[in-house]
């Protein structure tokens, strides 16, 4: 595997035109947020709107829309019932997050196959992860954000298979689902096509195996693909600046890490990218 | 176009008189917060706070009451069901900002209507606008502050013909909608009566293009207008303050700005105009 | 009237017994936050926290609960539908604060009955002083803390009679209502008994002109009471305090200025005030 | 008693392995949050996470969701309406805290019997003490965490009568019901089986004498817990950090020190003790 160099990601971002509005920079929809888990929506939704979307909407279970909203101001947050809720806004999106908080009941099946249906690129992650297991398909145009159990019904075997030989798995994951694939743990490895190299990021930390921490980083791809990246360089980038931020954000401890600390670092990190200089504190 | 200077602008702030009580800053009603958009209405009164005026009222969907008002402890929040409701809002209010979250539904178009009945001087943003383009008035006091797209459907043209002729869709829009007319984007313009010159703003960033900046700027000159200034004057200070601002909160980077970043920083520009000293960082 | 000065305060206030437990720092309960202002009682509630009170309650509208109780998580906040939902908190109470957005509706006008008939001491602000004023009464065990219009109310007279000679009309408020009156505005004036000089504070500035400043000082006061002050110095060292924590936050800006903004200032003066050193930047 | 030393508990700690992930680190269970302190819950299942757990997840009233889910992201939170619904939650856990804005109503009984009925590490605090009291049992695997007034209820004596004997008290409640038990107050004191000596802390202010501190305690004692420590040593750990954060923060003041102040020094502490250095400010 390559590592992913900082170098090399700095080559894939530019300074915004002068002229920017808000629709250059994409509109990504959140659908997750049952009614048990809120905080994972909004989770994935802020970290999209800080890697730069111009505008995140998110899909939550109808309980669930309160407490989206009265958190980040600058999301706009849907309750949504059933399918028919959510057509309107799979199209207006450009990249779509499913998984953040989803849960695995009827409704969250039901969201699950709507959002299958639309054609637009998909970052999946969690429980959607878990129904997709159910229902095996291939695409070009996702995200797949595996944690290894996760990666491990996927395939039909073992998490201890998967952390045995996690290139092969990868691997495997790419080859059965198409798409980019993103196998995360201590060394988490993007896989995208053929020619595409597997990629290793060796930043990141044990205090990041907290609640929310996938939430967070599927935001962050959403959010870098909505604004017109290649799948495989918006995984990498938004890997590598998610972990960096978690080393950041570690500083102050590995216990007690939360989610929500990654993100004034998140910013720091793309803008590091952005400038094209040399990246904090190495 | 002028460009709006800070040497002028701070001819316009004079230092609070010892004396002076709430009544005296002037009380903003905000309209909007729809279903979906709490936070818009929230950033808008925040804003409006945020700028000095005396006290802000928003009225808001039913439904989205507890996520503005959980938020802001200073903002008084009204569920508004129907026009009736907001009746005795605007007879206390001294200016009325409408539109930040408003959505276009019939409550949204009903409510409207009513803001449109109001004796009241007015800042008209978002879906406000779009409104606005299906039953077209003319009017002294309000400010309107469309961005190139809400620009265009007032006009009937494509947003492409306003950005190739920014001064001329200004002074249009002016000419067919009377009061002030605020069009945002990369140097935003602000016209007037025939007497004063069309505003250049030469401050702010493509970071600004994403989702509630629009909601800030509204709240912004709604609390400069509710402390007594020309509308022409405080659209011309509001955007400047707006603008410098978003350029002091883009330092931490241009991608992932949200509006709320920019709060404290306008209260220091503001701070710095009315203590007519040198502004900070120039 | 005499200077309320930094160095008589300090006498009132000594460092905490080390084995003080939350029961001898007294319990406040705030009755307020109506439909439309849980923030008044939530900015009641937590003054009254950082005063130092050992445990606060905040009683408020069923609808407000849930505003309130997100923002600050060591209040308790019971929905109180009618006077006997009230019953027992009064019960546990050391000192009641009664009037932060409580309106003036049927429902406040009973909650407002069911406290003047508790017996506890009382801090009466806001609308609780405009329904005072339909059913005059007098007694010893309240703070009133009208500001020039709730004033005139209370005496029958033009708020600018109040102004024309704030001495009188606080003597006059004092000798008809007893108890400690509370006299805001600039130069704020607080009278006790006969024996008691009406003293004045010569701090704050016109920033603190806005919504709920009004009710934070409520809370300081219910706080400092609740911990044992007679009322006249409670009265005396919660307007002090109140004020100099205006000034230290008003040094980023009058204009703008919010409640909340003074919550941390308001700890630090009060705990200058315990260590009996010299205060902050003077 | 033993005094609690930083040497000996910074022994208790190593760092986190390199591939730890969240399962790794335990699943804490909140059971708290009646209808007027959903705050309680949340300080709880905060201070958890700030400890080091890798999921925590908080079983509420339903009525209380959206006040808890609001304030913090990461947490999961569970309406509860019956034991039922507790089931599958108490399944899933590796510790259960229960007590934190519990109340005692039929509610909080019966969410009280169903989690004596699981057979899992408890942390009992707040009312849960008070519904024990009244069907004593004795058990190994939990910690007990009364104030002097709980542990008067549990030994059916006066609360002056435990403050006289401390040691004990603290001797009996161990000798009565088994598992470990802090007794808190100035000079803290925990009890295990016979061969643990009785440690003392002698960290912690009278400023911790306010509402939600002890909350914040038994959320810091099951994410101990739920990381693989012995329940004496993390009682000992756990108080120890929970006290020392307390003096941290204190240092603006006793007086107004609120239960939330003391999370990022939590966090910093237990920092130390992981990385087995100096503490800070020693």
């Amino acid at each position: 595997a390559r590592r992913i160099a900082f170098e090399w990601l700095a080559t894939l971002f530019r300074p915004r035109a002068r002229h920017g509005h808000k629709g250059d920079y994409g509109r990504v929809l959140v659908v997750g947020g049952g009614e048990t888990m809120p905080g994972a929506a909004r989770l994935c939704g802020e970290a999209a709107c800080r890697a730069g979307a111009g505008l995140v909407t998110v899909a939550a279970h109808p309980s669930s829309v309160a407490a989206v909203a009265a958190a980040r101001a600058e999301l706009i947050v849907h309750g949504v019932a059933q399918p028919a809720d959510l057509a309107p806004l799979v199209r207006a999106a450009d990249v779509i997050a499913i998984g953040p908080g989803l849960g695995r009941d009827v409704w969250a099946q039901r969201l699950f196959g709507a959002v299958l249906d639309a054609r637009r690129p998909l970052v999946v992650d969690a429980d959607a992860l878990n129904l997709l297991a159910a229902e095996l398909q291939e695409r070009a145009d996702w995200i797949l954000t595996p944690h290894p159990g996760e990666a491990a019904r996927l395939l039909d075997c073992a998490a201890r298979e998967v952390q045995a030989d996690r290139m092969g798995a990868t691997r495997a994951l790419a080859g059965r689902f198409g798409g980019v694939v993103v196998l995360k743990g201590a060394g988490t490895l993007v896989a995208g096509n053929a020619k595409d190299p597997i990629a290793l990021c060796d930043r990141g930390n044990p205090g990041m195996a907290s609640g929310g921490m996938g939430d967070l980083l599927t935001g962050v791809l959403a959010g870098l693909a909505a604004q017109g990246m290649g799948l495989y360089e918006a995984a990498c980038a938004g890997v590598w600046a998610h972990a960096a931020a978690g080393d950041d954000a570690a500083r102050g401890g590995e216990a007690g890490l939360l989610a929500s600390d990654l993100l004034p670092y998140l910013r720091a990190r793309l803008h590091s990218l952005h400038v094209d200089g040399l990246p904090p504190s190495r």
